[in-house]
Formats: C-alpha cells, sequence, structure tokens
C-alpha cells in the first residue's frame, strides 16, 4: 500500500509541532521555579536556560521542513479536527517566519533591560525614567507589526497576539460600550449613601490565609493529583492538562483579596486541567487564547467566588479559620466581596465594575502611542486625565498612576484588552450555563460544582483550539460575543447593592 | 582586518555548545522539579518534555555544522583553556554521532519500560521478572558501545560515559587492590569483640530532623542565596554554578542517615558551586565527571562528617534539637557514625569499609554480564556466592540481594565503579589538603570551614573540565591517582576504632 502524502505531511506536522510544544512546556516550568522556588543567586543560568529554549523553539517552528509540511497539506483534504491543527500551526508559522530573528532578538533584550528600569521608575516615582524605554519599546513593536501585516494598523496586528479571532472593532465597540454604560453607573455607585459592610477589616495570619485557600480550592473540586499551590510575588497559574498549578499570594491586610486571587487562578488552572489529554502536544491541547482563558478565571472569581451563595457556602469555613468573626453573616461577606472602593487608583485591587475603567484607559494610551497619537512623555497627563474622566479620582503620583503595570516593560501592548474580554465572556458563558443547568445557584450553595465545571469542560474547555474564539463562543452559548450578559450582570448586581 | 577563521570557528564552537549546555540544565530542572515537586498526574507531560530536550540536545551537539567546526579547529593554534574546551567537546560530539539515533531512542524506550518492571520484581522479590529486561540492556548497551569503539572491550567503553579518563585498567587494578586489602580487614572487624556506643537509637521527628539537616548546611557554609535544601525519595544534588541544590530524605529510625546524606549531598553541590562562574557553559564551568564529584561528596561525608573534631563541633547543635541525648558524648556518635553493622546487605546503608566491596560485586558481575562471560539468569546465585566471599554474608532474597539498585534498570552498566573511585580519590584529596593547611582538623572542630573549602576551590572545583582526571589529580596533589590514602585513612580509622 502507497503511503498517502498528505498523511506523511500531516505526521510530520505534528511531530514537530509537538517537540515545540513540549519545549515551551519546559520553559513554563522554568519560569514557574523562577517565581516560586529559585535561589535568587539563580538567575544568569535561568536568563541563559529560558532563552535557549525560546531560540530552539523558534528554531523548530520556522523550520523550512514546517513550511514544507504546510504547503504539502494546504489543498489537501483534511477532516474538520486536522484542519484546525494546520489553520493554528500555520498562524503561529506564518507570524514567527515573517518577523526577522535579530528583531525579536532585540526586542527580547529590551525587555530585559526594560523591567528593572520599570521598577527603578516606579520606586522613584518618576515615569520620566521609564519613558525613553518604553520609547524604544512602541518602535520595536511598530516594527514588528509592520513585518507581520505593513497594510494593517499596527495596534491591531499586535492585538492579534493575545486574541487573534475575536478583531479589534469587535474589541473596539465592546469597550466603548463598557465605557458609555458604566461610567453612569460608577457615577451613582459614587454619589449611593449605601455603606456595606465591612466584616473582614483587621489583620489575618497569613499561614491561615493559605489553609483557608486550600480549603477554597478543596471546595471547587481542584484537582490535588494534578495540581498545587503555592507562594509567588504575583499570583499566577502555569501548567499543562497534566499538571495545572496555582500560585497566590497573601497579604494580612486583605483576606479577601488573597482568597480571590486564589480562586481567580484556580478559574486559569481549571481550564488547562480540562483541555483533553488525548490532544496534548497538538494545538488542540491547548487554550484558546488570553480572552478565553481570562473568561475561566473571571467566571469563578466573579461569578462564582463573589456571590452569595459562595459566601453561603463557604463563610463556615473561613469562620473555623479565623476567630473574631462571629457576627458576620453571609450577607456581610457577600457586600465586602463586592465593594467599590473611593480611592479606586490600582486596577489589581479594582472591583468587576470599575476594573473595566482602567482596562479602557490603558486601550486608549497604548493604542494611540502605537499609532503614533501620542507621545510618550504625555503619557502621565493623559492618564490622570482620564482617571478623573471615568473614575472620579486622581493619582497624586506616577507609582500611583501610569507606572503601576509590568506589562509595557514586557512590550506586551495589545494584551490589557483581553482582561474585559474575559469578563464580558465570563458573564456571557455564565449565563448560558445558568439557562442549562437546573438551579446552579443552589448547586453552588450546596458546594456541588460539578454541574458547573462539566458545563465548561464540555463547552469550552474540552475543544482547546479546535474553534475560533468566536465560533467557539456561538458553540457554547448560542449566541454571537457580546456584552449585554455582562451589562446586565453588574447592573443587576451592583443596583441591588448600592440601592440604585 | 580579517576575521581569523579560527576564532570564527572558536565561537561558533562554544555558541553552539553553551546552547547544548542550557538545554541540559532545563532538563536538570525538570527532573528536579518531577522528583521534589510534580504533582503525581504530571508524568505524562513531563515525559514529553523530558524527551524533547534529550532530542533536541542530541541534534544540536550531531549537528554538521558542530563537526565542521571541530575539524576547522583540528590543526589550528589554541591557547590551553581553547584547546580544553575542544578536546571535551570533540569527545562528546565523536560518542554521539557514532551511536545511531534509532539505537540511543530503543535504549531510552527500554529504560522507561524497565524501571517499573524492576520495581514490581523487587516488590515481589523475584528477579526472574527483571531477567529478561536486563538481557535486552545488556544486548543493546553492547550494540552501543559497538558502534563507539569495535576494537574495545564493550564494558570498557560504556565505563567511559562515566569516568571518561583514568582508564578500566587503573580501575581495575585499584578495585582489585581494595578487595585484597579490605576482605582481611573486614573479616577482622568481624572477629573484635569491641561494641561500639550506640548513642543515637530510637526515633526522631522528621521535621526536627530536618532542622537539623539545615543547622548541618549552615554549619558547612552552604551558600542558600545559590541553593536549598528539599526532601526527596533518593537523596540527591543537581544545579549549576549559579543554583545547586541539595535533596535528602528523613527516616525517623535513622537519624545519622540523614544528616550523613544530607553532607554527602551538600558535598556534590558545593562542588558545582565552586566551578567558575565565568565559564558557565562551556566544559569549563562543568564537573570533571562522576569520579571527582563522587570524591567531593565523599570527602565532605567521610573524612569531615565522620570524623572525630566534626562530632566535636556538631553535637551540641544536635542536642539542642533532640532531647534524651544528654549523656552522649562526641566520641559516642563518631562511634555511630563509623559503625560495622553485621547485617551488611544493602550498599546504600554500608559503612566505608564495607561499601568497597558491594560495588567490587557489581562491578565483577556487570562486566561479566556485558563481555557475555555470565547470564543474566544466574546473577542472583553470583551475587550471593560474593557476599559471602567478601563480606560473611548471604542475602535470604532477590530484593535484599541483586535487586536493590536502580542502576540497571537505568541501563548505567560501568557507574557503579565510579562511587569506589569517589572514595579513593576524597581519600588522596584530603590528604593532601590535611599536608598543606595548618592544623585543618583543628579547623574543622572550631567550625571553621574556610580552609577547607578554598583548598577545594582552588585544586579541584575552579579548573572544571580544564584536565584530564589523571592530570587534575596529579595537580591537586601531587601524585598519580592511587589507593594508598584511603588504604592508610581506612586502616587507621578502623584498626583504632575495633582494637585491631
Amino acid at each position: 500500500m502507497a503511503a498517502d502524502p498528505t498523511d506523511d505531511a500531516y505526521d510530520d506536522l505534528t511531530r514537530r509541532y509537538e517537540r515545540i510544544s513540549n519545549i515551551e512546556g519546559a520553559a513554563g516550568i522554568l519560569s514557574w521555579d523562577q517565581e516560586v522556588m529559585m535561589p535568587e543567586g539563580g538567575t544568569p543560568a535561568r536568563s541563559g536556560q529560558l532563552s535557549a529554549l525560546s531560540a530552539v523553539s523558534h528554531d523548530l517552528l520556522t523550520d523550512e521542513g514546517m513550511g514544507e509540511a504546510l504547503d504539502a497539506l494546504e489543498s489537501s483534504d483534511l477532516d474538520d479536527r486536522e484542519a484546525a491543527v494546520v489553520r493554528e500551526v500555520r498562524r503561529q508559522y506564518e507570524r514567527s517566519t515573517r518577523v526577522p530573528t535579530d528583531l525579536v532578538e532585540e526586542i527580547s533584550r529590551t525587555t530585559s533591560e526594560a523591567l528593572p528600569v520599570w521598577k527603578e521608575a516606579r520606586a522613584e516615582d518618576d515615569f520620566s525614567k521609564f519613558a525613553p524605554v518604553v520609547e524604544d519599546l512602541v518602535d520595536l513593536k511598530r516594527e514588528y507589526a509592520e513585518h507581520i501585516d505593513p497594510d494593517r494598523p499596527a495596534y491591531e496586528v499586535l492585538f492579534e497576539d493575545y486574541e487573534p479571532y475575536l478583531g479589534l472593532d469587535t474589541t473596539e465597540r465592546i469597550l466603548e460600550r463598557l465605557r458609555e454604560e458604566l461610567v453612569p453607573l460608577i457615577d451613582e455607585v459614587r454619589e449611593s449613601d449605601v455603606d456595606l459592610a465591612t466584616p473582614f477589616s483587621g489583620t489575618f495570619d497569613t499561614d491561615t490565609q493559605e489553609a483557608l485557600s486550600r480549603d477554597a480550592l478543596d471546595t471547587l473540586g481542584y484537582d490535588w493529583d494534578r495540581g498545587r499551590l503555592d507562594v509567588a510575588p504575583h499570583p499566577f497559574s502555569m501548567g499543562t492538562t497534566f499538571d495545572a498549578r496555582v500560585m497566590t499570594r497573601y497579604d494580612e491586610a486583605d483576606m479577601l483579596g488573597a482568597l480571590t486571587s486564589t480562586v481567580h487562578e484556580f478559574g486559569h488552572a481549571t481550564y488547562t486541567l480540562g483541555l483533553p489529554d488525548e490532544e496534548y502536544g497538538t494545538p488542540l491541547g491547548e487554550n484558546r487564547n488570553l480572552s478565553v482563558h481570562e473568561s475561566q478565571s473571571r467566571l469563578w472569581e466573579n461569578h462564582v467566588a463573589r456571590s452569595q451563595p459562595f459566601w453561603e457556602l463557604f463563610l463556615p469555613q473561613v469562620k473555623e479559620r479565623f476567630s473574631g468573626l462571629d457576627d458576620a453573616t453571609p450577607r456581610d461577606a457577600y457586600e465586602a466581596a463586592n465593594t467599590v472602593h473611593e480611592d479606586n487608583l490600582i486596577r489589581v485591587e479594582a472591583d468587576e465594575l470599575t476594573y473595566h475603567m482602567h482596562i479602557v484607559l490603558r486601550f486608549e494610551i497604548e493604542r494611540e502611542l502605537i499609532e503614533g497619537d501620542l507621545d510618550v512623555a504625555e503619557v502621565p497627563q493623559v492618564w490622570n486625565d482620564k482617571m478623573e474622566e471615568y473614575l472620579g479620582v486622581r493619582p497624586e503620583t506616577d507609582a500611583e498612576g501610569c507606572l503601576q503595570d509590568i506589562h509595557w516593560s514586557h512590550g506586551t501592548f495589545g494584551y490589557f484588552p483581553t482582561y474585559s474580554l474575559g469578563s464580558v465572556l465570563a458573564a456571557q458563558l455564565y449565563a448560558s450555563a445558568d439557562d442549562e443547568i437546573d438551579g446552579l445557584e443552589g448547586e453552588i450553595g450546596s458546594g456541588n460544582f460539578d454541574p458547573l465545571h462539566d458545563w465548561l469542560t464540555e463547552n469550552v474547555h474540552r475543544h482547546g483550539k479546535r474553534y475560533t474564539t468566536p465560533d467557539l463562543i456561538e458553540e457554547a452559548t448560542g449566541e454571537p460575543f457580546a456584552a449585554d450578559d455582562f451589562l446586565d450582570y453588574v447592573t443587576a448586581k451592583y443596583g441591588a447593592l448600592y440601592d440604585l
């Protein structure tokens, strides 16, 4: 029997891709180790190891043989599954081969150098120290985008590194709608006389907080055989379907913050654990992208862990861990978990409502930077004006304003919008799950998370990258992607909380 | 100015090698994580990641460009440092290119499958279950050796994977001399009426043992900024000069065993930390080989942590951690750390004297297996006969006999001798250090380990792979490699302990 050349090319493609995928998984473990385990002195070796892995992965992806396999499969007869694999590999191949290696290396070098500059500028509260690096990175990333597609706006091309399929026009529409509808709602909340309960003021021992985070992961059904919980300077999640880990941090003065971070990262890890084992090493065994990933973390953080039924279930566990909470009611805890604070300067501390104004502001600024419509030097002024306009507060320092995020020092312009897209998608998915699962709130209140896990696995996780983002959303919810469910959700929730 | 083609080829060679070195460092971290941190379910992804790294590293090493760079440097004018780099890279290149990739993969597959078979056979105490796998591995490794050098005995070629320069003839002479001199000494010890003290009988809380291991590492001068201590199923050490970690295990009933394991692995880690930072990523920044590595672990374990001055220093710290030891004297502890036990069946539990008979036995058996002079089925009988001859005890089960070690399931025939070579070398190095450092024992007794660290760094660590093993030993000690110092040391030590 003659070998089918399509089969050969497809096998070659998936073998190559599996190796790349494993190399990237190895880099994930090294990064995890660096954040969580590595002694301080280990940096020089770790930098060398990570850049070797990244170079190897780039070489494997842009190898001539990869291009030949893709070309051989161009007009061949593939089933849906194979066609999705080829679509995703081709997309990565095209983007990688179009950008010259020298430029990739220059970006990598510049971002390595940018990180300490950003840290220093933030420590000294002086954006002008960071500005020259941002200028370099803006230029480099603009050049990068031009190599990928000289015919489209650079910001649009950069955005597609993080969300390849929803389109910047859709994203812009969504973000504009959030701004239009949330700014007046936030004003109403700020004017409301309602004072929400503050049952968790005071300090909470961090070791006990860790035990409580473990309780929360137990309660939500984290699979400890395929995961672990550790402390890191910033909460994150990392891994494969066989081993997806959660990292969080504890602050004596902010027990709720640590808990919601843990649940947020649990949501990410749960997505990873729900990817199909049998597709490990193919694009179908990978998360769809950042927007969908963020929808999973926010669904568990916001729709579950900031809900009244969750606190009916979980508050008794908090009381078992900490004394002095006897009088707290689930309603108090629910209120505390959903308070809109006045001094709302820091994105990562924001509530579900004001959070998106932090994103809209960053989106507007970074797009203008990349498109050349805003000078880097003007960022602090524009930032502060927008804060005042959208949130009614004005940062008094750069550290509390335009220097608060690490992202630009990484050169990841176009990343911020995925956070809001994730929230919006979380609401749309949760609304569908709620429609399809009998008594979902009751199940959550009684600690049965299986129906929600099953729904998410069935409709989102198990597909990996099989569908594009819009198709995945339509398959899961029966509707195109839209902000309605999110706006309904926050309007109802905050309306009730603040008597609007 | 025209570029010097030698410089170009040398730069190309070192760039290539640095990448390989970083990839192998990454694999080290992944293996560490697998032993120490990884949740159980992570195995499928980890196997894939490790085999991808190993394939990439093999591809980089055997790349045509590597051969061209080596050829270009063949007759060029290199300084000593460069010549050593080229010698070491060429050796690895030659060995890797001579073995067909198919065979490498078959060996890798067979050893992966062998591990669970060995575990099961050991659990069921039945060597016949393990025998077919050993037969396969013997055949495969013989074939592997023939590819590397068909003109020399296969075992000699295999041995050089672990100790490339001392030569099997020298090794054999050393091992034979150990057998000739130690068997009668062991007989004398067994016939001695002396009963050594047993101050550490009873059980010891393992958390407190961990604290004590940290005390020991503090005392010996472990650099915590470039290391960490964790628990693993088997003690080991892993890392680079920037980050060399220690893993140990704790047994309630064997406090001394955990402590000496920690110090042993500290010795390995200290060698790695002493490698020259500025040579990271070149062979001159790598440990010489297993024999020299083992000399460092055994020097700290045996010559330091089993010495009377060490126990004068350290016993008070043990007493601070554990109650009930008020009557114990440093002499008691010294005796306990050097007891030759009657039921001496297990290699890893053996004292400094009988240990080498465990090695001689394995060396004799595995060489005969590889050379075709012994059938695998005969191993249990031969093993037990030799145990009786060399150690005066006969295992009653395969689990306590020829199934106790993991090594053959890894296919690492030729590895065992490096353990004894390491001990012998440790004694030779320690004798030289003792000659050259004023009052070394006094320094140890007073907790000043700097002179010993400095001597080892200066004479061994900082050279990396610059010298071949025999040259390194002559440079460090002024003498060729020999067993005299070791035999003098054990004869004096055990003679005094057992009144011989």
